[in-house]
Order: C-alpha cells, then structure tokens, then sequence
C-alpha cells in the first residue's frame, strides 16, 4: 500500500518533472540546430586544413563540447522516474487485482470429487496450477493460510513478521475459476476401501458437526511430516520446535523471556550464562539460519537495549553429521563455519544430543579417533530443528496397505506420484517417499507436477467422452460414416498425444541459507553446472531469490517493509 | 523506514528539481528586470494618462498578463518538495535519534530509590517526564512494553498490526539521562511498615532467582485493575476480555475460528446463525469501537474471502445504561445508534447480563414500563469489554492501611495522589480513586504531575542541602556572616518558589470513539465549550489525533503503514 502512496504522490512530481526536462531539452537543443544550419563554415574550415582526418591545428579555436555527463545524467534520471511509474503501476495492478478476484462459478456436481488434504506447499502448488473447474475439489486442512516456510526463521526474531508470510487459503481459492470446497479440519483417517476421509474440526470454537467424512474419487495426500525426536528423553516436553508460526512465536517470546530473566534481581553470574545459552540443535538450513538470525537480533538490538548482559549471550550449534549444510559444496561449509567463528557462534559437530532436562542438554561428541566424549550443557533456550517424522494419519493408511509395508519414513510412491498400492490417491511433499530430500522445492515441483496430470486427465477424458459420443453416431446414423471416423481419428490422435505424460521428475534448482551478519550462501544450479558463492552480495540475491518465491504481491510487499521496518527501527524486544 | 527510503529516492530527485526550478526563475525574473531598468516609460505612460489611479484607457496596448496559474503550480510544487524533504528529514532524525540512545550514567546508590509498579499509562508518563538522575529509578512490571490502548480494537480485526501499538520498556528506558533499572515480574506483596515490595517472575523461564524483595523510599503504584465480571456466573470461562495484546490476539483468532468452523460440511442454518453471532458486552468506547472494527472487518474482508456466509454475519452490542457512550453528548449518541442501524449492528440498551454458557448469553432487559423481559441469545464469540475490579496486590495494600477501609474502588488518593494513610506511596491510573473516569487521558496526567512533583522535591531537597551547609558554616566561621545570610535568604525564597506545587488537576481534553464505516464521533474541549462532532470528517480527526497520542515516531510510522497496508491488501483472514 505504501507503495501506492508512493505512486500516487510521485505521479504529479513526475509529470512536473518531465515538463521541465522537456523545456529544458528545447532550450539545449537550439544551439545544436544552429551549428547544423551553418555547415558551410565548417567544411571549409576542413578544408583550408586539408588534413583528411579532420585534426584541429594550433591555430583553430578549440570546439566547444557539450558536457556529456548531463546528458547521461537526463538519461538516467528519466529511465529512473519512467521504471518507477512502470513498477508502481505493475505492482498496484497486481495488488488490485488480488483485492478483486473475479465472480466464480459452481462446478458441476456430476464431476470427480477431488479432495487434497493440506495447505502446505504440495498442496498450494496443486492448488495454484489446478483448473478446477474440471472437478469439485475439496481442501481440507487445520491450517487456514499457506506459510512461506524459507522465512519462518526470520520470524523468531521479528526481522519479518510472522503474518507478512502468511497467505490466507481463502484468498488462494477464491481467485480460481471454479469455486473450491475448504474445510477448516484435520483428517483424521483415510478409508482407501470405502473412499472417505473422516474429518475433525480440532480448534477451540466447535459446531454442532465438528467430525464428519467427505468421500472422494481422488484424493491428494500433502499433510507433511511432524517432528522427530529420535525418541531421545525430554525433547518434546523442554524444547522449541521450528515447524509453524506458532513455534517461531513461541521461540521469539522464549528469548525475551531469558534476557529478562537473566536481568532479573540478584541473579547470579551463572545462572545468567545459563539463561542466555542457546542452544539449537540441527545444522541444515533451518538450524543454521535461526543461528545466525539469533546472534544478529543479539548484536544488533538486545545489546544495544539491554546493556548489561552484553557480553554474556552465547550460542551453540549442534549437529550429529561431520558438518553442517551437508547439501552445501565443501567450501560454503568452511565459509559458514568461519563466518559462525567470526559471529561468536559455537558449532559442535559429530555431537549427538542424548538427553534433554528442563535446564541441560546432554550430548556426546565422537572425535577423531572414534573415542566419545560426554558433555552437559546448561542452557536457556533449546530449539529442536532437525528431523521429520511420519504424522498418523499417513501411518494408519500405510498400515492398510500390504504394498506400504516395507515403506518407514511414509508414502511409498511411484514415478507419477500414486501412493503404491492404490489406484487413486497421489502423495507430494515430506509425506511422501519419492527418494528426494523433503524440501520445500521437491514438495512444490510435485504439487505442479500432479496439477499438469490432473488437468491433462480431465482433457482426455473429455475427449475420450467426445469419441465415445462420434462411435456411438456412428453406429446410429450410417450416412455420413467417412467424416465421422475422420473426426474420430484426430481426437485419437490428440487423445494419443494428451496421454504420453512424462513421470516427475524433480529439477534441483539450487540451495540457499542465510548465516548471520548480512551474509549468505548459494549453491545454485547454472547451465548444467553449480555455482557456489557465499558473502554479502549473496546475501542481496538470497533476499531477492526469497521476495521472488513468495507467494502473492501482497507477500512480497509486506516482506520488503518488514525488512525495512527492522532496518530502520531495529527488532522489538517486547516479550509477547 | 518505508519513509527513510522514499527520502533517499527522494532526495536527488528534489535536488535535480531544485536546480530545474532555480534555473527557470532565473530566465524568468530576467524581464521583469528588465521592466524595472526602465521605469520612465512606465511613468511618462502613467503621466500621459493623467488618471491619479493609473487606470489604463481604451487606447493603451493591453499589458502582457503573465499566467498566474503556472506561478501558483510552481509555488505549491515548491512548497510540496520542501515540506516532503522537511517532513521526512524530521522524521529521519527522530528514528534515528531512537535508534542510537546516547551512554547513559548509573545513578548516585546513595540517592532515594524510587520504585514505580506498571509500564501502564500512568507509569510511563511519568518515565517520560521524571529526571532519573535525582533517584535511584526501578520499574517493575509483568509486562515489559508499554501498550497504546486506545487502538486495541483496531488489533482485533487486524487494521493495526500489535507490535505497531508496543514501545518495548527497555528502549524508553534507555533513553533516559541516568540508568534506570527495570525487572520483569510482577508485584505480589506491598509492605509500607518494611517499605519493601515483594515481586515474582512470573512467566515461563525462570531464573534460580525469581522471587524477592526490593526495597523502596518512594513507591508509585501504577498497576492498573483487571476485568470485573461482577459475579456474573460463566463470563470468566467463555468470554474474551479486551484489556491486553493477548486478549486481542485472541479474538482476532477467534473471530476467524467461528468464521471456519461456519462453513464446516454439513453445518446446520441454526448453527451457522449462532458462530456468527458476536456480542459485545459493554457500550463504553471500547465495546463501540470493537463492534464497529467487527462490522467493517466483516463487510470489507470476510464477505468478500469467504462468500457462503455473507447475509448471517450479526453483532449484538449489550449495555445495561440506557444508552452507548455514555461521556458524549446525546447528539452523537444518537448518530452512534442510527449509524450503528445501518451497519446493521443491534443495540441492545437497559438490558443486563445475567448469566453466559458455552453457547447463550441470558440477559434481562428493562424496559419503558419497569417490567422486565429475558431473552437467551445463542452467540459464537463473546465479548467482555466492561468493568474494573480491584488487582490482588492493590487490595492487600489497602487492607493493610486503616485509612483505605471505606474505599472500594481502589487506593483512595489525596490531591497530590498520595494513598491515603501512607506518607511515599503514590498511585495513579485505574487503581487509584482520585475522582476521575478509570481512562488513560486520566492516568497519563496523573503520571505527568508526579514526575513535576518528583523533579521539584529533588530540587529542593538539594536547596534544603544547600542551605543546611551555608548555615553549618555559619556557625562555624562567624566572619562574612551577612553575606551567607543574604545567600541563605536567596536559597529559601527559591525554595518557597519551588515548593509551592499546586495539587492535580484533572483538564479533560475531549472523547473520540470509532464507530465503524470510516465514521468517529468526538466530543472535544475547545475554548471552554465543548465542540461534538461526528462522521467521516471526525474519522480523519480520531486517525489524527490517535497518531499523535502514539508514544513515539517509530509506533507513529508503523501504525500509518499498518493503516496503509490494510487499505490496500485488505485485513488477513489467516486464523492465527
């Protein structure tokens, strides 16, 4: 909106602006008309020089050159000004746009019952590219909004606020064509035999129908996974996990919560160095990038508000791998872990946590020589960032089919994302096993992919139905018969052509993670290569690669004033 | 820092619009020199004429006329750049100078501690005007941010954003002159026989220290009063309050749960009717206000996102006076109530509560003839927006004090808002009984005149000082005795100055309320009559007047963009 203003109070000052350069473009013109009307003199100044290349002599009264710097200047300011208009006016169209969705149309209740069990980004990625209008899709979800996860750990410190990634469910489906059916519910069992799922509104504000089942005729499963703790003792009840915006709330009060306590009265020097320990266990992504976010919300604004713990604050990484990122190439490694160095960062790596009390974490480091070391850490706040675990609603359909037997981590899927062993249920994302990472970008290509297969199998059966509907004329009116078979023949030929779907296939398009102190790293796939870069001006491309991936205008706006707010006024340290 | 950006957008385009504006005044003042190198003509003109008023007859050339309206342009573009650079180089300085807090001093240990209970309204008016290095200053507090209360209904829905209406303590501490000590607990016990105060972190981490006592000199008890629910049975439990950020995180989640679970599959119409019946209990300005942001929350956003439900949204708005609005006048309370009609929110006046389930609100209502009539109304969300009641801690104090036995209220104060019965404890706000509404107009004046009052006893307290060592040496060394006299005299007649403190006085600037539709009504002091006032005009007055009240530029900047960015995207309907 801000930028609306903007437009709307730069509109006037550009037009004065552009009338002004135009007086001013007449004015510095007339001299160069008046050197073009008098030639003459020129060429026969050249002439009695008769020097072929036009070189001045000493005694020629040295030209006068019009400073070129201006010009360009006028250029620039010009191109500046005119792609401010530009930019405005695209960004406004696209803001009202989102505000105005079109008037929808019911489908057609004769078609398939699609159901999609999610609003994660399998499902929202479906949901994106799904002409919906060739069936009655259903959504269903405890969660009302998509989360752009890549930035929940900017949450936990406020450098973005949580709802600024947010986009609310509502507003993905209602700009579709086709009216889409959303239930605010959690699936609680999927009944492959008699097509149902049964649904639970587990929120606090219930209705007379709060468990109820919806039947489907196919069904896409994008439920994610949950967290594991590796069933290490006093995980679940002591830590912080990094999942939903509830957790980075939670996380972004905890470490308010542990400054205050820390300068609470007569607290002794170690319960202070308890207290603003943090700890956080996970070196992949996530982990990393709540580190380093955590260390600059320190250095950058608790110091600066809360002088007297300034030297105190301390914080530990901690992975069971030999390093962390392991999806990053060696030397963003060793980059990332000297910036932690730098940033005052401890990473243990080689450790692995194996207890959990309200005040201590207790891990076990593994050296070179295979001897293993016990260590007790005291800490303030502990965050639980790594590891994915099968929710029970995927785990009791697996346990239905024989075929998902073998399968551990959920899903067992084939080639065009069917859950092995069913006919017509599909899985994407961290609850399926499709032999990809469970990223985000893996969940969102198949959320595309299975939108492609779906549109394309509403395409063929039409025309399946239209070749069905010619035989059957055929047969009826024998008149006629060579234009009809004719007919037949191109909508085969179509048909034949629609059909020959490729099976997914997941194109990695590269890695990203912040580290701290306005530096990030990049491993990026370029021209079947990688290009690996790390510092501050990767930093500027993960902030524009991140603005280009969220998911609306309205997204991508609300970010960049966060991210101007939290420069300009720093993070706030209120405690709610 | 959207406005520190556009300033440096801004600023060389103004400077290349400076030297295009200051180059076309030099081309055009260049004739009217010339006419001024020529004023003869003009006379002999002027003389020819022999007209005493110059007035031009049929014969003269007609003078050239300059277009006026192309000076006006110039002069108001000039005006617009130069109040723009202006406006947003003030604002510039003010985020900056709130950014970047000068060092700060510890304060003399030997000087009084002055403990103050609360970051409320009361308490940090008189943070703001205190001049901490005449005491040793501790804030105590649960809650370690001050709250902008007046927009708190806006947060409900989501035009506000909450972290846009927090100053967190800890940075209106830090720029004070001397340090002041703050601790994040709340006040459980006052002892005015020890002069100590018992206080307990209470929040979820917690130190090995999280419970002790802090001894005062002067204590100023600031903390406020809790919902009343006057034993009305069922309110506790299934109504929302709306006195703190959390309570309007809450609603706002709410809201939008009775919005979803509406639309569950297989609602029934009755059921349907009653989650989208809100009821607002209490027709003061926040209860108005609330019921207001809920009709345009639902008109402008929900109808739009979630269609189904459009024509069965309904609030209900219960107070038991006979009319909303009670501190206005009866013109606007009537402009209140038809414009309430329109937005189709139901006033339901004269009619008390009387008991609250899970799903019904059963109230009494009163009417014309005195017979009274209940009525049960099925509602989806309640809420509690009525009624003060007296904190645990307040309560303890009075029961304490001999002089306190007959106040009911609160602590009952003298004119200096001192407690009755007790010689340092002052106390302001809604927990002390002065005679004036519990509002925050109140309890910040209150808090204004005890930093006055603090500032001049310290003043004079060292005038006292000073006067007591003139007069010591006196006695000492009897030379040079008139002077010192003299100087004595000076110090006592600058004492009686100083001493002479009026006692509160309460000025009440006005009233403003939000009634819904981009409508406000406002009740104003002006010029010793009252000036009342309502519609959309009176809007822009309550947006403007709100502003200022903020507590400082950063909360200023963050509500216009909130206000901005709600008007262009839209509120979230994201329940979270």
């Amino acid at each position: 909106m801000a930028s609306i203003t903007r437009a709307m109070i730069r509109l006037p000052t550009s037009s004065i602006a552009f009338r002004a350069a135009s007086r001013r473009s007449f004015t510095t013109s007339s001299p160069s008309i008046l050197t073009r009307t008098r030639p003459s003199s020129r060429i026969l100044l050249d002439k009695s020089n008769l020097q072929p290349n036009f070189r001045r002599t000493y005694a020629d009264v040295a030209p006068v050159k019009k400073p070129r710097r201006f010009r360009f200047f006028k250029f620039f300011w010009r191109l500046t000004y005119i792609s401010i208009i530009g930019g405005t006016a695209y960004l406004a169209y696209g803001v009202y746009e989102q505000k105005h969705p079109d008037d929808q149309f019911e489908p057609d209740p004769t078609k398939k019952n699609l159901v999609i069990l999610g609003t994660g980004w399998g499902a929202v990625s479906l949901l994106k590219k799904l002409d919906t209008e060739n069936y009655n899709v259903i959504v269903i979800s405890p969660r009302n909004y998509f989360l752009f996860t890549p930035l929940l750990p900017s949450c936990t410190t406020g450098t973005v606020e949580h709802r600024s990634i947010m986009e609310p469910i509502r507003s993905i489906l209602r700009h579709k064509k086709a009216a889409v059916k959303y239930y605010e519910a959690e699936a609680t069992k999927i009944d492959p035999e008699r097509k149902v799922v049964a649904i639970d509104d587990n929120s606090d504000i219930k209705g007379a129908s709060n468990k109820t089942e919806v039947s489907y005729d196919m069904l896409v499963v994008s439920v994610g996974a949950e967290n594991a703790t590796f069933g290490i003792p006093g995980v679940r009840e002591h830590s912080c996990f990094l999942k939903e915006i509830g957790d980075a709330q939670q996380i972004r009060k905890k470490i308010m919560d542990c400054v205050e306590t820390a300068t609470f009265k007569d607290q002794t020097p170690e319960e202070v160095e308890r207290l603003l320990h943090m700890v956080v266990v996970g070196g992949g992504p996530t982990g990393v990038e709540f580190a380093g976010e955590l260390q600059d919300f320190f250095d950058q604004d608790i110091k600066k508000w809360v002088p007297e713990i300034s030297d105190k604050f301390k914080v530990t990484l901690i992975e069971a791998l030999p390093n962390v990122l392991p999806m990053f190439s060696k030397q963003l490694i060793d980059y990332t872990e000297s910036t932690f160095k730098e940033e005052k960062i401890t990473i243990m790596t080689k450790t692995a946590v194996k207890k959990v009390t309200d005040k201590t974490v207790e891990a076990e480091y593994t050296g070179p020589d295979g001897k293993k070391t016990m260590q007790v850490m005291p800490y303030g706040l502990l965050v639980w960032a790594t590891g994915n675990a099968v929710r029970p609603v995927v785990r009791d359909l697996m346990s239905q089919i024989p075929a998902q037997k073998d399968s551990r981590r959920g899903l067992a899927v084939n080639e065009y994302l069917v859950v092995q062993g069913t006919k017509d249920i599909w899985a994407t994302g961290d609850c399926a096993v499709a032999g990809y990472a469970p990223t985000a970008q893996v969940a969102s290509q198949e959320g595309a992919f299975l939108a492609r297969l779906f549109n394309t199998m509403a395409k063929s059966e039409a025309i399946e139905q239209q070749i069905h509907d010619l035989s059957s004329s055929l047969n009826l009116q024998p008149g006629n018969t060579a234009e009809i078979a004719k007919e037949i023949e191109t909508h085969e030929r179509q048909l034949r052509r629609i059909k020959d779907i490729k099976p997914f296939h997941y194109t990695h398009q590269g890695s990203l993670a912040y580290i701290g102190s306005e530096r990030a790293v990049a491993d990026v796939s370029w021209l079947n290569g990688n290009f690996a870069t790390g510092g501050g001006l990767t930093y500027l491309f993960w902030r524009s690669a991140y603005l280009s991936m969220c998911f609306s205008t309205r997204n991508r706006v609300l970010v960049v004033l966060d991210w101007l707010k939290s420069k300009a006024f720093g993070r706030d340290v209120s405690r709610e």
